[in-house]
């Protein structure tokens, strides 16, 4: 009997951990079964040494980029794909929605076996470890048990450099865009305003509102609060200035008269609301918050002494929510703790949002990077057997 | 029979504009009654020219500083009193609550004497330069044509450039602390959420709370939200670091387990709760959404151009709200339109609130600049017929 069942979904892959009580969470709790939806692109070659991982951050899911030219664009889709930085020609890439997401993997939303209802609150507090562990076990599942890299920005960073200790032996290389090695008191406060948003939303019910009304207010004025530190002031400054949605006059009869800078908040609120989950917000949040590998090694330094892979820091210049001073912070203890460092910094107007949008600010140095990974990887020689996704279970 | 009417309430003063129609908002709209709350702090002198106005911010109101021992303090109590930097024993200060407000001026909470409810979102949209005209008002009742200066910050500051431009005449000085000519789109932006918060709380009910539940969490997320535009990252950082309030094993049992940043933008939020209005916080930010002299005059040159007082501008280094770029740009154009200016660069760590709290680093240009006002003053000749406040209308 196997450990995992798995299905696939056209492109999006569901693995679960059946009944794996073993499933250890970092609070001490196990807990379980666990379903992992990822997605993958590109193939496997023969040597199994051109997977790449890429983790993805807050609002994100498996799906990093479109499968085909019908499918829909995926959250990195400048970056992920044939001829790309992340060349699906080359390197196998698997992305999967992390531990209490909302987009296929088990999370708040997700029925408890137990009481057939969603687990809500009930859902156990995780954090970045324990993401890393379920992820982990993906690769079990794949039997794939070292790859080339683990890619990510933001919360896909602080996966990425939790991968890098965890499971030093894993990876060639670690590429960690824009996360610090922990979250400033600002952006610690600036999630506990987003989750009393949500929280103090009647419709959230104390998590409870599955199948019933949708906390959306709440979820639209987190996802506005974010929107704002995701920029830099002079880029919306750029972009909206003080132009006007309505009438001036419109200004005089209602508060509810807008500034564009307005509706462009209001509409990236009601996108969100479309699409994310509220409780996954909450506890992806707090994951963020709780983001600390003191906890378990005692200093950063003992913690980052684990490193084996190469590390690639990149840090942006104009990131208003992630500093370049914790960036710079995070590169100095990765240096006294002897990885093997690559740090890039890089010149940008956008704020934190560049590592998703400024694509060819990225390519030399991601590609270079990962071209001084492995010596000799044959990317064309795929490796046949490699066929888990017809059923080898 | 006289154009006001009069109370006075230990230190508090009301001032009635009696049925007075004739109260021109910018809107176009006129509105009436209205009650200007008013403190005044020292003797007006037999010249009269030793009257200092002082506006206030956001959520301030005319308790600029505590009367006597007894007294509470006052928002702006290190500036001023006896011996102070607005010394009562020269200076005659006068503060008040501003049309709009929540404490004791006429605002969204007053009775609307046509349907004996409180005015709620019937209470007229209202500008910097309504705000203005009020306090001018209060001058003609105080028997006064032309005062020392007028000083304030943040929104406090608008109002003393927007006197400087309406009023030219009426002043010898301007003290404007941190306002820039027009708040930053980012600004803009962190009012739109503000106000959608509070009027996404169920119990805003379309601003008909009075009565009723209050919108407490509404208002409380807006506080928490501008909490942390008024500091640096680094004051938070260097004050509550990563400090729990709880144990870290709470924070595996529960999402309410607190960071000490988040117990004190909690608390922030509930005090702000106990003393201010919802309906005039949205009122007031949106009064300084729309602040820009350029819809009057055309450009800020053409408004800047009619000031005739000296003008002390003080910018804060760190401010991260209003930020120096944009003090900067005020400078220029200041000079530009040939303002006999004093420009001055308070270098702080602590944000915005700078100029409430670092008083040390406000005496030395404050002090001179009142100094070069005018020649001579008589500060001990008490005006003795000025008894308007023991009733003399």
């Amino acid at each position: 009997m196997s450990e995992f069942t798995y299905k696939k979904d056209i492109f999006k892959e569901y693995l679960t951990f059946s009944q794996d009580k073993s499933f250890l969470l970092e609070s001490g709790k196990t807990f379980g079964p666990i379903t992992i939806c990822f997605e993958t692109y590109g193939k496997l070659n023969r040597d199994k040494n051109n997977c790449i991982l890429i983790t993805h951050a807050l609002t994100g899911d498996s799906h990093v980029a479109s499968h085909d030219e019908l499918d829909s664009a995926g959250w990195w889709e400048d970056f992920v794909g044939p001829g790309k930085i992340f060349d699906t020609d080359k390197y196998f890439i698997v992305c999967s929605n992390v531990l209490g997401g909302c987009c296929g993997s088990t999370g708040p939303s997700s029925i408890n076996p137990e009481t057939n209802e969603p687990y809500g609150i009930n859902f156990p507090i995780i954090t970045v470890k324990d993401i890393v562990n379920a992820q982990r076990k993906l690769f079990d599942f794949l039997n794939i048990n070292h790859i080339l890299a683990v890619v990510g920005g933001s919360m896909g960073g602080m996966q990425s450099l939790q991968w890098s200790v965890s499971y030093p032996d894993f990876m060639d290389g670690i590429i960690n865009l824009a996360a610090p090695l922990n979250l400033s008191t600002e952006a610690v406060g600036i999630n506990h305003i987003m989750r009393k948003s949500i929280m103090w939303d009647p419709n959230w019910n104390n998590g409870n509102y599955y199948g019933s009304d949708f906390p959306a207010k709440g979820l639209s004025i987190a996802r506005m609060i974010a929107m704002l530190t995701y920029q830099t002031r002079d880029l919306i400054d750029k972009k909206f200035g003080r132009k006007i949605k309505n009438n001036i006059d419109d200004f005089f009869k209602s508060l509810d008269a807008e500034f564009e800078i307005d509706s462009y908040l209001s509409y990236q609120g009601e996108k969100l609301v479309q699409r994310f989950d509220a409780n996954t917000y909450l506890y992806f949040t707090r994951a963020m918050d709780l983001f600390d590998l003191r906890r378990e090694y005692g200093s950063y330094a003992k913690a980052l002494s684990c490193i084996k892979a190469k590390f690639l820091l990149v840090a942006i210049s104009s990131d208003t929510l992630f500093n370049i001073s914790e960036l710079r912070r995070a590169k100095d203890i990765l240096k006294l703790s002897s990885v093997d460092l690559e740090y890039n910094e890089i010149q940008s107007d956008y704020g934190h949002d560049s590592f998703l949008v400024e694509v060819d600010k990225y390519k030399d140095c991601i590609s270079n990077f990962l071209d001084t990974l492995h010596d000799e990887i044959n990317y064309r020689e795929t490796w046949k057997e490699f066929e888990y996704s017809t059923g080898n279970i």
